[in-house]
């Protein structure tokens, strides 16, 4: 699946916000435009755990919901976005 | 200082690009337009060791170049880059 469809299938916009730029709070991530390598490997570090700071235990939560291929479609995505 | 010369002064620019949105590699991230709370956030937990994660330890080698209060005004002045 797109990454559109999985930011939304697997609850990352009720934080990120819908258009992945306007978060739920001042304290978490605009993401809209960020670049696609350094987006992955935050979630894959937040995933396991390697970065555990700030707010990201909220995170580590809901990423059970997916694998690294979609992972990589998500953080493609996010990229392209303005 | 304002976020603008500290970014300078303080080598950030060199990592994350003068304009805060063209990083070096792709895998630093792109700092404009981010908000603000996040990214003071994270320039603490760097500076402290919090987050260690990625490419993190080579800035965690110039944190000492700023205080709390000039990673305020550079976290600040980023939020307001498109």
């Amino acid at each position: 699946e797109d990454g559109a469809t999985l930011f939304k299938k697997k609850t990352c916009f009720s934080c990120h916000g819908k258009d992945a730029n306007t978060p739920l709070l001042p304290n978490y991530p605009r993401l809209a435009g960020q670049n696609a390598d350094y987006a992955l490997a935050q979630m894959k570090d937040i995933k396991s755990g390697v970065r555990n700071n700030g707010q990201t235990a909220g995170m580590k939560g809901v990423m059970h919901l997916v694998n690294d291929e979609e992972m990589k479609a998500i953080a493609d995505w996010l990229s392209g976005l303005k």
